[in-house]
């Protein structure tokens, strides 16, 4: 295992450590690395707060601050966080408003977020993102997972809390965005857990795993390397065949790298997709590239189509200014 | 090989057709992919181009936009443009005020940006950058190597034209920048060129190149992997040897991966490096940690300070609207 590491029992303090001293005008770090917290609260605002196994980085942290999240939890890596980080959380940004807890579908975190919901303060409401058309139950989920989405639900919900929404209709719009995205990955390599030290699975020099997970979790089925029209064909198609008729107008297209992707594939990918969306009628509305919700160091990418209406489309626009997101402001 | 291309004859133009078409409120892509043009030209300001082999993005063309650069000239992987690309960007953003071509020192690159700033348009100077510590001559260059500090000459010079500065004054920024700018690289892995399919290096499952190149040149010596400790240790000391007595005040630190190490890591390593330059004395005034200047899908990363007076601080915090460093708009 080749990581830029101290221990394996440290990586994870040591990193939070980092970020929060890098973006210390956006962000703090709570007690005990509980949570990161956005540094200026807005009274009134309806709370948001995320979190998740470690591991899927710039997720959720890179994803506190203005116009996002008020706070995320990091679990151990690819392990939920425990229900008192969310609860440290919800106390610290609390503004009476509520809290909304936006959660990827995987047992662990749904049953630690419930735990915590119950708990308080105040009213608590919970979206579950549950976007990855690859697989229908997994590993980790019963039902489908939650992958690279989740960031749009966090950005649209996020626009609209800091411009007043309350508890219900953040809540509403969430479960909206959600309903209307979805999204498959596929991967070229595994990734690596440092406490593990090898790769999660195994996969040979030509081939790759379509559909795959954002923990490495096994996809759809394991194939043969193929040129990326292909791989964008299949990915896009999984996509649109799962939306079905819905599947028209503007929409949001996201290509996302796993860790280890360059950029020159990712735009390259981009461009296969994008010109078999608009083949099949769509409009690219809003486009975002980059390396947003991760599996460590895996190779591989995933791509997110979000049916945009006017309002959705208007507070993925709005200012965010956190680490790994920033415009507007 | 595992990418995500459709053949490596197609991987540069396909990627810049995605990149172009992602960013098209941005950026506008000139003939025959020749360049990666800024949309909005500012009538009167100096034009700002930069260029070099492609496989080192986000840069260059990741920089072009409001606040930083007006065009980008991408050559093949690891090769040089041709002068025609760089004549061809000059002529379509060249505003009356002068062409300041900011270049990494490496001999094919020197070579094709002196050959067109002798065909003009107009007054042209150039800006070479040479922040690498490592070694002192290599594979490609004559002299020091540019890395990642060639982001921190874009973004400061780029404020400075946009608020009006002229051609002469922006060399002498840029000159200044640079000399007060260091950088230094390590890999975990080698990266590997498309059109070459295997490795550029062979690297054992325990070791680490240390100053290691952005093309995977050789740097001082090949190492046994060390705790991100004593690789921090090791890289800052270089850098702070280098600078002597001048390493004072606040600076600018910038942790930079080569395009397969997983954010976690780079924030970890930017913990160890600021702990150290603070315990040096130095102040860290400004931060940026990410996947700015890289090496394909090499895993490692560089750090860069450079030593800011007042001027280049405000430069660094002006407003700055590209694909890949975006603040203030």
């Amino acid at each position: 295992m080749k990581k830029l590491i101290n221990g394996v029992e440290t990586v994870l303090t040591e990193s939070l450590d980092g970020f929060c001293a890098a973006h210390a005008d956006i962000v703090t770090l709570g007690p005990d690395h509980k949570f990161v917290r956005r540094n200026r609260l807005k009274p009134g605002k309806v709370a948001l707060i995320s979190g998740g196994g470690s591991g899927h980085e710039p997720l959720h942290a890179g994803f506190v601050g203005h116009g996002m999240l008020d706070a995320a939890c990091p679990g151990p890596v690819f392990t939920a966080p425990t229900p008192d980080q969310m609860l440290a959380a919800a106390e610290a940004v609390d503004q009476g408003a509520g809290i909304l807890y936006i959660v990827k579908n995987y047992e662990g975190d749904v049953m630690n977020f419930e735990m915590a919901a119950e708990m308080g303060p105040g009213d608590v409401m919970t979206v579950l993102t549950n976007d990855d058309v690859a697989v229908e139950t997994s590993d980790f989920s019963t039902g489908r997972r939650g992958v690279a989405g989740t960031l749009v639900v966090e950005k649209v919900v996020g626009a609209a809390a800091e411009a007043g929404a309350d508890l219900a209709a953040c809540k509403a719009l969430g479960d909206r965005v959600n309903a209307r995205t979805r999204s498959i990955g596929i991967a070229l390599t595994s990734c690596t857990a440092p406490a593990v030290g090898k790769p999660t699975f195994e996969i040979g020099a030509d081939e790759m795993e379509m559909g795959v997970g954002i923990h490495g979790e096994a996809g759809r089925r394991r194939v043969a390397l193929m040129p990326a029209s292909r791989i964008a064909e299949e990915m896009v198609g999984a996509i649109l065949e799962d939306f079905g008729p819905a599947a028209s107008g503007g929409c949001l297209l996201l290509v996302n790298g796993f860790g280890a992707t360059p950029s020159m594939e990712l735009y390259l990918m981009y461009r296969e997709a994008r010109t078999r969306l608009e083949a099949k009628g769509l409009t690219i509305a809003r486009s975002l590239v980059g390396t947003y919700v991760t599996s460590l160091d895996m190779a591989g990418c995933s791509i997110t189509v979000t049916l945009l209406d006017e309002e959705m489309a208007g507070h993925w626009d709005a200012p965010v200014h956190t680490a790994a997101l920033r415009w507007g402001v």
